[in-house]
């Protein structure tokens, strides 16, 4: 049997391919000269499978999809707080290469030039030589795209030779001692990272790396810790995609970035990562045939983080006791978080226990978040408290060294037919 | 046994309850007398139960938390378009009662003053009268929290009375034509939809119709369509908290509007709605320990948007076919969508079926979304034009009516055991 | 014989003639109706005499014009101490219908409309009605046109009808308390002083009021006192232009202020008062015809601030005393201010005189400001001390009551010849 | 005799002196190890003499009080048009170091750094080396100051060192295109420029030649055509006290320039240049003893350009005419420009002359412009076509050449004796 999934990824291609809307960047030359009519797109799951369709194999400067891996990679090396000192997260509202800085020099966030340029002076360790911290650039995003990336001589020189506006920034956070190294090295580092070649297979891989907490789904190398990812996707959510950021967010949904060479990333957090590429850019710089597809994709994946499907039933599976039995279960499944802690523990309560033994049977259950798990625990504390004898069903050790807390006890069992 | 819910929302409250910090919102006579040590905390879940703590009885007037919900009475009364025409969704980086138009007179967004006051001239038909749009008004609001809401006259008097700013915004709205009522009914209307009179367990309540997709889960009452919602939440999640968007996004990213009167609530698609009242303020406008139990709410419960738990376990069982069998059977469970239904489809792509039947198991299946849906339906018809005989196991209907569209055939069984 | 005055305005009106770019203003029912071929000019020379050309007797609506008399009134009415304090002056480089106001309110000058608003709110006693404030208003204005100036009730109830930005900006005024009174009101009387009517006749006269210091040069009477021109006139000439300051100051260099029914007003210290009329307006808002004559009048007349005359002659006409006088007399010329009595102070100190008797022969001088009055006679007493007995010849009495000061001592006399 | 000017100058400065209030420029190097105790005033007159008092010997280095005197170069070498090509004229209500570009990226202004960076770059020939421009701009400014100033090369390396903000600037108009020339190289001429070593004394003088028409009083040597002064005056009158322009306007109201090392320059065109130094500077960057000096001397002295002395008497002496008489002679005196001339025309005209002969009297002329030679050479035409004889009686040739136009003639004589 053929997968649909090409066969969808195929006809989306084909249904935006003539809109031949859009213009080039023109003030770089090397993207001026980029065929128009190239267009590709790839879906990258968190178990490493991908789809792709187009011109995957094409290459392509990174540009300022560069930024959120750039920040990430700054976050891990100097922590957050070091990173918001220098580089705040509040949207802008305004096209990616204004200056937009507060009153004290810091700008407003990292996906606007002022912000990338000073985060990218935050990567490696500090004190690193401007050599060492490209070395640690390349590293990092390779890491992310599970491949070793390498800057265009060519596309790098290019954009040097007319890196004026950059210079500007890089001169003006100086002035403000934000930028506290070399103004041109800062510069000549940040023009490199956004001539590293990737193609659109790359970014959606690179993207599904952030969806998976920090972790190529590939190579199973985590590219930063997963302390960071949340601070990256949200300011992806809210700066991604320049000024038009209120469109996307109600529009697409997803966390996303742009870059003037043509490609739109998104990453759904424990979903997955796409990528699109075609270089003709509406009047905010992001990709025309980018941004329809991103809005299809949404649309019909059911990919909007403010849509979440109503539960097609409860956590709880409904449970008969018979007079006769001598252990109280619960049954628990699917996804559980606080939500759904909640109505367990409030079935719970609300029960009244005849039994002496009390058992959750976690046989079901597909997930389970930290909250989940300690209110699950609190509760087989609080009735081990009461007098119960209380059981855990869980073959898949979803709950791993169960800890019932003080005065609490528990027992695990790994199959229901053990409690009788 | 006693839940641990209240016992962990009274204890959040008395670790706040010693923060001092912050002002009364001096602005407004009636705010400028209230109590600046009440705290109140609430959560209301989407099938009906609510948690109070602290001061949960005490009314106060509803201020700019009132604007998502009016926001949304618009998008149903007059559609998202002709919304989107007068008020963009753009975040404004501003405070609430900056201005904040673009160059055509359109306000920036919804949540900001000019936004507001756009939005309620448009609840209600075209051509209502100012006393039919001020009913439609609090029957609306009255419908998210359940319970009809009032107006309390000697608020609405006391704002009015020093409604200057509002009255500038909206005779400057009248001048570019985005408000084409009179200013000064405009103003009256909107200064009564502040000065509604609701406790924290409302706030709660009408949080989590936002939620529960615009069905208020106590009373079943639908207050808006739920085409509405996204549109809503998407931009409380960019624009609620005036402009320490960025803040609350990365912190605690969950779509949320704060007022003056020192309520805010959240809502978390999905899972459950939020609110907290205490009246200091921040210098954003922001209730500072209301801040600080979202924060710690966020974090204790795991809610922030950009952090999904991974997956405790695949959405497939493994199968281990012994050679006898004359039925090839995929076991599914837990909450499925699109990345959930390509690991499905991909493992029956993959697998080389010598059996003649096979049947996708869905008893253990939690939840399931559209896009899903339809993945399973065509894996089912490509799978029967291959000459397959396919079934659905599906005891609770979780696929009600299953078409297998042209050429494909589909049987359906409650019970495995049906198969043999 | 003719007078070459009449011939000279003639031919510039039919320079500018055929000139029909602009627009009428169209947010104005009453303007957007107004003739666009009309076209006028006048001089009023500060003795009385008055040079019209085209359409001078056509009545219009003074509009912004109107702002420069009304500050001199507050000025006059309040004390430059209590305007300052609501409203700044500075230039904004803005449109007139910007808003503008600095952090705590204050409108950046009086000749944008929201200090013109303020401005309004001050003429009169602290306390009058609102009825008394445009009563004084009418007068004011009508003191410096020397007739009594009428509102057009046509075109304040049209204006008056469409004045939401104009209350708006009252309304935001009177949030800041920088406007103390109700805003509507003011609006109300602003709108009236706004509706004044004119001819270019009058505003020609009017300028001439500023320019002779407040003196209405025909009726000799004053419209305000003379401390009060000074800073009018200087605000004129950073202001007057709205946005198009820069261009007006280096290319007219004449304190001046224009209005949106087509008039624009220059008045030139101590020279003139100029006006012209052309409904067409450039994209500042300014006459096209009006600033087109406005350079021909500058450049032709030599009216640019900072184009002074090369003086042609020494302050001093040359001496050259015989051995046998007995007085050595000082010859001065002209007009004299500091620059011209510091010649003559200096000419006096490096003379080495020998004569007992030492004389300063003012027959000739033309005028002679404070500074060279008090320099001269300053001279004279330092010249009685050191023992010279000291005349001045002061047929005019160009220093009336001279005093020598402490130790001094100075005869007058009204004819050289009485010196010997 | 002792004159009282230096005694008046001694006495500003001793009552100014006590005011400590205000800072030294903290963020360069060697302006912060000034003494801040330091304070002198010179007024170059536009014959030639100087008055200094105080700290006239010290030398500071010049920073933006060489902005209006490289403006007057790069006018002279390049053209108005050309330069207000790249920098406009308008005032910018903001400090010194803002950016302060319209939308095609041209500086507001050049009192502005990013218009006085352009500014410099315009200085010399199209094409010429920076060195060249360097040694055109030293040149160039020494004219005005009639002495060969020198640029120190510890406040040079100091600046240099610091200046990020001006590289920003100066990268920012690079990639306008405002800037065509190597941004770092033009920084550098630029920072030269400010770093020129004056005193008090060469300042004013620098501005008397200002004043003077371009032409500096003491060498005679022209700096700069006459065509350039308007241009640069008009500027300093609207820009040239940072975003305190408005203030100074009112309160000062002559053309000014200051500068961060606390120097401040008035230039009052046909009288005189003045200069103060004291180096703590107030929240916008001027001199705060400076200011105050400058406020006294423009009161004092009657300097305001908004305040002219009321002409004592008319231009025209009484003429009583005896019966017996042949000539009619019109006796002029004083200063004329248009409004005299005008007066002299109405005069003329309406005096009914029955002689035939007319004479216009210039003996006591004092000085007279281009339009008012134009006007009374116009009357002499008309006078001569109604077929009178007329004479001009200009003893010191106050109109050289006299040209009475088409069917005008005119004889000329010396002496008043003559016409009998």
């Amino acid at each position: 049997m053929k997968s649909p999934i090409p066969d969808y990824l195929d006809e989306m291609l084909e249904n935006e391919r003539p809109d031949e809307a859009g213009e080039l960047a023109g003030y770089i030359q090397e993207l001026a000269s980029a065929d128009p009519d190239q267009l590709g797109a790839a879906l990258a799951t968190l178990d490493g499978e991908i789809y792709c369709a187009g011109d995957t194999d094409i290459e392509f400067s990174i540009q300022s999809i560069s930024k959120p891996f750039a920040y990430a990679l700054a976050l891990a090396d100097r922590g957050v707080d070091q990173v918001l000192d220098k580089v705040d997260v509040e949207p802008s509202g305004e096209a990616f290469n204004e200056i937009s800085l507060d009153k004290d020099g810091r700008p407003l966030n990292p996906m606007i030039n002022a912000g990338a340029i000073t985060t990218h002076s935050l990567i490696g360790l500090p004190g690193c030589t401007a050599e060492d911290r490209v070395e640690r650039m390349v590293e990092g995003l390779s890491a992310f795209a599970g491949r070793r990336l390498a800057v265009d001589e060519g596309v790098y020189r290019s954009e040097l030779d007319d890196a004026h506006r950059n210079l500007a920034i890089a001169h003006m956070l100086r002035s403000y001692d934000v930028l506290t190294e070399d103004p041109r090295a800062v510069v000549d580092g940040y023009t490199r990272q956004c001539s590293l070649m990737v193609t659109v297979h790359d970014l959606a891989m690179m993207a599904a790396t952030l969806a998976n907490q920090g972790v190529n789904p590939v190579t199973g190398e985590r590219a930063v810790p997963v302390a960071v990812i949340r601070q990256v996707l949200s300011v992806m959510s809210t700066c991604g995609m320049y000024d038009a950021a209120g469109d996307w967010t109600t529009q697409v949904g997803i966390p996303a970035k742009s870059g003037v060479s043509g490609g739109v990333i998104g990453a759904l957090p424990g979903q997955m990562g796409i990528a699109t590429f075609s270089p003709r850019l509406d009047n905010h710089g992001n990709s025309v045939r980018g941004v329809a597809l991103f809005e299809r994709f949404s649309s019909d994946m059911g990919l909007h983080l403010m849509e979440v499907p109503a539960a097609a039933r409860s956590v709880l599976r409904e449970h008969a006791p018979s007079g006769t039995e001598t252990v109280r279960i619960f049954d628990l499944q699917g996804s559980i978080r606080f939500a759904g802690a909640e109505r367990v523990v409030r079935e719970i309560v609300r029960t009244d226990i005849a039994e002496d033994r009390v058992a959750l049977d976690l046989t079901a259950v597909h997930s389970l978040d930290d909250v989940a798990r300690r209110m699950l625990l609190e509760v087989a504390r609080r009735l081990s408290i009461e007098g119960k004898e209380v059981f855990l069903v869980d073959p898949d050790t979803v709950i791993p060294d169960p800890d019932p807390g003080t005065d609490g006890s528990l027992a695990v069992v790994s199959r229901r037919d053990e409690l009788h």
